[in-house]
């Protein structure tokens, strides 16, 4: 008979092999939204650009928020159109009707469940919104609410952290703005392949995992379209080690923050290959300059620079793609420590 | 002759002589904004309002940051536009050329300096954004960048952690949002006042900043209006005490970052008096069910109930408003517990 003990060290395992497993189905699930979702994605796309949108709010929370950050960074980028991160309290809390003509309203959630992004959906959609869910559940309630939506077609996950389905959302959210500026999405077709590359280099990852295996916190930085992978990496670490870890634009690191960096406080810095990445390089020197221990996610010259790192191979891929693969290593090192914790 | 070590320690004696000087003169700024600088923003602001402006996009790093985020919620509640929080990155590191034409740009700075500001807000009115800086330095590029300004008036700040310029950007913030919709600003003047009456129970606060000695890590959690003054407080707290602290919306906390809430991590909770602090409530179940140790800034009764608490008198004044006087105990607890632990 199994101790009750015994039985929390089993419900862990398990959690932690679901997370495993859901990790591993990455390159699977890109590639099935490549081949099945992408035609949908394209037709939504060409629906929204006819409403000519000139504003985008982006609403989530937690990992989906994440992914509602990239597609902030597309839109703006890709679009050159303002956006936001909508605060849906002050709709679905303070009960303002929103003036929402011209207004594109994309919604990202995982179940496409929670009451306070469906409201806040509903509101901007009769405030004239054209609007836009991104979930994993098609017959979600947000899905409902929606006038538009995309399904990312990651397949059920039951892990908390969420992993397969973030990925999905990314790739999703790219379809979605390469659709509206009508351009072919060949770059993307390399993700998969890509992806299990960059996966089957668990080994790596693991030796990574054990550098931190007493970090009592940490902080993760990145700029540009870094900077997403940067939040989710610190959320995926407080999800499954429970620890402080603070997620911070590399900008804003340099305005107080960096305080709180000292030598017992390993950082990850996220280096994309391109602007984002160049611009973070005065961050790092100060970093550098603190003495701080520093792994790198980014171009192979700069990990072998840094105290640690895990050189990621691009491909050539264009950098608004690269948080794709970026993410993958550093869920591996969340589940990683997990275990190596005894938490997973 | 002085040691280097004691030099050290006058240095940091002196830094925290300056912060508590700083916080101090908080009545007297609020109120010679007021006096001095009240007509002219509703000047400033009846020409913005003649633009009509559809969207509105903050622009700012650090303390400002929240200040921004203070303001796109009045933005959003009171004006029922659409906002957002610049992403300066994308314009100022991928170049982009933003279609800004109907967008309001509020760039928010104590010095006015930031170059990547600067630059945001030189492209955003080459864009054909209305552009907006609020600033401590009237003389600034910031201030020379952007078509009008605004003043905070809050005198030299000296001390690293900003704190009488941040009051002074909220009351600005009010001022603006007021004189756009063309009302008068009558329920802030009698903020020098409670802010003079808060501010006197410091001993209050020197005993709450007693309990948190040694903590060595803590999450600052609030929704709505609440929200920029936690994000603050972890501000301040990183700052002076070099310590993590997550600051974090209560609705994204219960979406992951909940795992690292435990017995060790105190929590403080800012829970304005409205419909902000009700949306909270949820949340302070939730952490209560997890035992956390809990302190209350907001209505005595709540504060009451919690491990520890600051009963924050509000003199009817509106949730909009709260956040001016809600911060002034919370930057007094992060001077007494850097003063505590020997950093200032």
């Amino acid at each position: 008979m199994r101790t009750p003990v015994d039985l929390r060290g089993t419900r862990r395992r398990e959690a932690g092999r679901t997370m495993a497993d859901e990790i591993a189905e990455q390159p699977e699930a890109l590639a099935r939204l490549l081949d099945r979702g992408a035609s949908a994605i394209r037709a939504t796309a060409r629906r929204i650009a006819e409403r000519r949108p000139r504003f985008v709010l982006l609403a989530a929370r937690g990992s989906s928020d994440h992914a509602a950050l990239y597609g902030k960074y597309l839109c703006e980028v890709e679009l050159g159109l303002p956006c936001g991160l909508a605060s849906m309290s002050t709709v679905t809390a303070y009960g303002t009707a929103p003036h929402f003509a011209d207004v594109l309203v994309v919604a990202v959630s995982r179940s496409g469940g929670s009451p306070d992004l469906v409201g806040f959906t509903r509101a901007a959609r009769r405030g004239g919104a054209t609007t836009l869910a991104v979930t994993n559940n098609p017959d979600s309630p947000l899905a409902e609410a929606a006038e538009f939506q995309v399904d990312v077609l990651a397949g059920p996950e039951r892990a908390l952290p969420a992993t397969k389905t973030y990925t999905a959302q990314l790739l999703a959210l790219h379809l979605l703005v390469r659709g509206i500026r009508d351009r072919e999405p060949t770059e993307a077709r390399v993700l998969p392949a890509l992806a299990a590359r960059v996966l089957a280099r668990s080994r790596e990852v693991r030796q990574l995992a054990a550098r931190y295996r007493f970090a009592g916190r940490m902080v993760v930085t990145s700029r540009g379209y870094g900077l997403p992978t940067a939040k989710e990496t610190a959320l995926k670490l407080m999800e499954t080690c429970a620890m402080p870890v603070l997620g911070s634009s590399g900008a804003d690191l340099l305005h107080g923050p960096l305080a709180a960096v000292d030598t017992v406080s390993p950082v990850i810095a996220i280096v994309t290959e391109g602007s984002g990445g160049d611009a973070l390089q005065p961050v790092l020197d100060r970093l550098h300059g603190r003495g701080a221990d520093l792994m790198v996610v980014g171009p192979a010259s700069q990990a072998r620079a840094a105290s640690a790192g895990f050189a990621l191979p691009t491909c050539g891929l264009p950098e608004s793609l690269q948080p794709i693969p970026e993410i993958l290593p550093l869920q591996q090192l969340a589940h990683d420590m997990a275990v190596a914790r005894g938490r997973m």
